[in-house]
């Protein structure tokens, strides 16, 4: 009872932790707006970039995200997409040069066609994807703003030089606010919900069981609840691998060192869901309509609760040697105790015939 | 033979078909790019909008996405974010001319920090985040820049209206290139997604069997190719929602109509998930050490396939008839055949106690 307080104490710490996690995301967009601004109310600011203070503000709305590996790649992407995009603008300006009247015009747009259409192909194959959209996109819009521009303004190296800048001071200001700021790290939320999931299995199993066994109807709501949780643990696997792409960005941070084998958590979780798939079938097996009347479930009662019992608090094991990332002593701490519920259940079949219908043949 | 055959076929055909899409939307975006640089190129409409056109390059940049549905969807949060946004700004703009000095910039300074940090937090309500985060992310970015060049600038309204013309500009490029040049429906997708969850798992249980009662070795791979499949069915929650999403945004097309109900497809793949998690514990369960050797399994051989074959058949049933959208008669198609297969199956489970431990007791 004492362990079931202290989870429900932590799920509810959890979610105010959330709640509040949010907020202070939200003020920092504020104060990161706000130090943008600041070009625009310093006069001697405003004189060197003028307009382009606009490429700043647009930098953090756009790549400010809720956390700090995000903002990085985010940041990154669009560093290096503005740089790609510029140079290779310029370029097609200086080609665009030798040319004089219409012809400048179709050898700007037949480059645009070419390039964007590429950048754009590229940002369908799923790898590339997953790191670079966001940077592909970024390369699109510059190269196009640089090469329409050359036909109407005279200083466009100016120009793209000075929109770098500007790109550059959001860019700086963004990764200060959300480093330095009360940072939201990706590598604790992926790594807070992989230990999570050890639990939410862990329940639902519990759960499950204890339904089957429970003599009144009271036990119903749990296990609906169970079944919830198991459905979420299925449902991860987007969600870890966007928080462990997120997370590689991540500089060492507290337990977190260089070259963290993130890869780790996704195989846990990719096991989790295996073991989610299990609980889930064998709660829809438990519920099946041919299963025997509760009174002669009895008999089976003990063996399968003891069984469910070590399996559950192996996971919690598990949960928590992940949790505070201590080395797991298997041999000494779990696989005894999983040995010996095997044997039992060994033994246990022998006698019932459970699960050897070829014995009669 | 002739089945898996045109399955295979219908499979290269599918991907073939889907590496063309992706070259048509690369085209699609080249081309409306083209087309808003056409502002560029000519002198009167270029006098009219000068550097605001930029705004109708990065409107297409951005909101042109790969499904017509998400083009719509962005350029629509896009449309109501810049309009809010703007109005917003020029009304904080108003009430800072009644401040002088720097009363205005105190003004200015609050007012981003109060509205950014409010649209922020709206970002992270999953509900809302689900259908307007675009929305919210050109809110905070209209409203900064509107109220920081008002700063600045003594012509604020005319530069919101000129920009507001050139999104619309370029938002009418976008819909025109992305609905009415071989559009790509979210739709279709959704559609052809969700049918092929029934062939996957129809294929993985056929396959998962097949290598249980095979002989040889060689359906080895086969089993394991089955395996993924079923991975890809459990994993599709987040793909097929987002698609569902975009689904509702298209306008009516095709073989689907004015609020086409767009949630049962998310019902069916949510059974189809549970069906997948079945036959992933099924295959782990067969694939155990404690299975009986190959020999002693040929008396159940032939029953157990029976039933396989019975299920594998509705099952592609079911998905010819979500398909080619025709109301499926369960009562006489399917049930007479799945009833007999249970009858069987009693008969059977009764000779052999198979699954009834209790019996003894």
């Amino acid at each position: 009872r004492l362990c079931l307080c202290s989870v429900v104490h932590f799920i509810r710490d959890g979610r105010r932790r959330s709640g509040a996690r949010k907020v202070i995301h939200s003020i920092k967009v504020g104060i990161a707006l706000i130090l943008v601004s600041l070009i625009y109310l310093i006069d001697p600011l405003y004189k060197q970039f003028g307009e382009n203070a606009m490429w700043a503000v647009m930098t953090i709305v756009v790549i400010f995200d809720f956390f700090a590996g995000a903002t990085l790649s985010k940041g990154i992407n669009r560093g290096i997409g503005t740089i790609l995009g510029g140079l290779l603008g310029c370029l097609v300006s200086i080609v665009g040069q030798r040319v004089d009247g219409v012809g400048k015009s179709v050898v700007v747009c037949i480059s645009i066609l070419i390039f964007s259409a590429a950048a754009t192909y590229s940002r369908s194959i799923p790898r590339f994807k997953k790191k670079y959209d966001y940077g592909a996109m970024i390369f699109i819009l510059t190269f196009s703003l640089v090469v329409v521009s050359d036909l109407r303004e005279e200083h466009v190296i100016d120009l793209a030089r000075e929109r770098l800048v500007t790109v550059g001071i959001g860019f700086a200001v963004c990764i200060f606010t959300s480093l330095f700021i009360f940072p939201i790290w990706a590598s604790d939320e992926l790594h807070d919900s992989v230990t999570s999931k050890f639990e939410d299995v862990a329940s639902s199993l519990e759960g499950c069981l204890e339904e089957y066994f429970s003599t009144g109807g009271h036990d119903k709501k749990k296990g609906s609840n169970g079944c919830n949780k198991c459905k979420t643990v299925l449902n991860s696997k987007t969600k870890d691998e966007m928080l462990a792409n997120f997370a590689r960005w991540e500089p060492c941070h507290g337990k977190f060192g260089f070259s963290y084998p993130w890869n780790r958590y996704l195989q846990i979780g990719e096991n989790l869901r295996d073991l989610a798939a299990t609980v889930t079938s064998l709660r829809n097996c438990l519920q099946s309509h041919r299963q025997p009347p509760k009174e002669s479930r009895e008999p089976i009662r003990e063996p399968s609760l003891a069984v469910m019992a070590t399996l559950v608090w192996t996971l919690r094991e598990l949960r928590g040697s992940v949790r505070k990332m201590r080395r797991f002593q298997a041999e000494v701490e779990v696989l005894p105790k999983l040995m010996a519920v095997r044997v039992e259940l060994t033994l246990f079949n022998t006698q019932t015939t459970l699960g050897r219908p070829l014995e009669k043949d």
